[in-house]
């Protein structure tokens, strides 16, 4: 687990500093390549480390949300993240992602400095095996899936693309194949980790786009170094597909069964 | 059900528009009190609005994120919503409104022109009396819930603030208590109308701000149309409490079972 020289993902999500204060450029990764372009989760990481790297910055992320307006091409990118309102405890930020001077993504956060309270988990990770007694699953033709070990326990990638009605379910074990430990970025290129509902819904791939993803992380960063490079118990459904729009909504829990993330995404398709 | 003047709530929402084409002006409405300032979901309303007054918009509603930033105060305020990538079929916005020249609130809304495709419902309303039946709840101290009437059938607002344990979810029928057809505003408005899940939980009133609300809107205005002032089933769950900050995640039906929007939001809370 781990290495020593740097992980392919803190090579894609590296960002260079310019001369205006929260303006950083970066290039596109081949590892984390997908169909076409780079795999959504990676840009979501790479956007929210442009407010992870700002100079400005307070507290942690708590809530984020990424719009994909335009397919990231491959190649070199800039992102500019701007803090649109700091109070005490909670901060704001806008952030814009630019290839060619066009905007390809967008993003607000909320960070926040979080204080002890009372604290309750109230949707508690669903009884599954053990990963390491399941085989590791979703064979990848793609790029950016090796770099995640998943271990299906509920509606993996159909074997067989033969249009038979599914449910929209999944429920798997997921970890960096390579043993990076999680960090905000990591949890929000996590949050994206899981293939399309309509997918496995229909048996059958039809064309498919994020549109927007919001994650909301209840862990700190306390939590996540607890938490380490250790498999994530994820469960993902959707409740909803209609008219070239379905949502995705999911669960991503640590060994301990700390609820980490909740988040949601919509997405559009074809036909 | 209705009357021949504006209804209050398109009294609170309208805007203005200034010399500088996506630039509104508007004014907060008493009717829509909160216990400071106006309750979030008119806020959300309003500025989503700015996205349907826009000249260039095209297409409508499918995801909405609003930040509240800071309290809204009574009075006047300012729109701007901008486009920020305009495609063949979708559209990305970012709004902001300010009060004397300060951020109180941010958004992104994507709105797309939808197409007839494979539908189906995943997530259906649960089996619930009728509404007629129940007795009106949540009998307001605050003026804006006086403005829906809401049938509650699990999780009502607790009538005894004696820090008993409870679960976090709610069930009602929700609709205008003044016969205001639904539509994108209207919906957005109601995808806050659930109390603080903190309240349900603890039996315990804390102080509570929400941070950030995503609305995903899965109808479309033909369905809107067919839903007009009708009875909502709606259902709200949090899913964890931690350290100052729970998340909420609900769903909005109409009396076909038709399931108009899934939304979630991260509320502050402290002690």
């Amino acid at each position: 687990m781990g290495d020593s020289s740097q992980h392919v993902f803190d090579a894609a999500i590296a960002l260079e500093a310019g001369a205006t204060p929260g303006v950083f450029s970066g290039t596109t990764h081949p590892a984390w390549a997908n169909m076409v372009g780079p795999f959504g989760g990676i840009t979501a990481a790479t956007v929210l480390q442009a407010v992870m790297q700002h100079p400005d910055r307070l507290g942690e992320p708590v809530s984020y949300t990424v719009n994909f307006c335009a397919g990231v091409a491959d190649g070199a990118f800039e992102i500019e993240a701007r803090p649109t309102r700091t109070n005490r405890s909670t901060q704001h930020w806008f952030v814009q992602m630019r290839q060619g001077g066009e905007v390809v993504t967008t993003a607000t956060a909320v960070t926040a400095v979080r204080r002890e309270t009372f604290s309750s988990l109230e949707h508690a990770p669903p009884p599954m095996p053990e990963p390491d007694s399941l085989p590791r699953g979703f064979a990848p033709r793609l790029e950016w899936p090796r770099r995640y070990d998943m271990r299906f326990t509920e509606g993996p990638l159909p074997d067989v693309w033969d249009g038979r009605e599914g449910t929209t379910r999944s429920r798997l074990w997921v970890r960096d194949a390579a043993g990076r430990p999680l960090d905000f970025p990591g949890l929000a290129a996590l949050a994206d980790v899981f293939f399309p509902r309509v997918y496995v819904r229909r048996a059958r791939t039809v064309p498919i786009g994020t549109v927007s993803m919001t994650v909301y992380f209840h862990a700190d960063s306390a939590q996540l170094a607890a938490t380490g490079a250790g498999w994530i118990q994820a469960q993902v459904e959707g409740q909803v597909l209609r008219n070239g729009f379905f949502d995705a909504t999911a669960q991503l829990w640590n060994r301990a069964g700390d609820l980490l993330v909740t988040t949601n995404q919509l997405v559009y398709y074809k036909e």
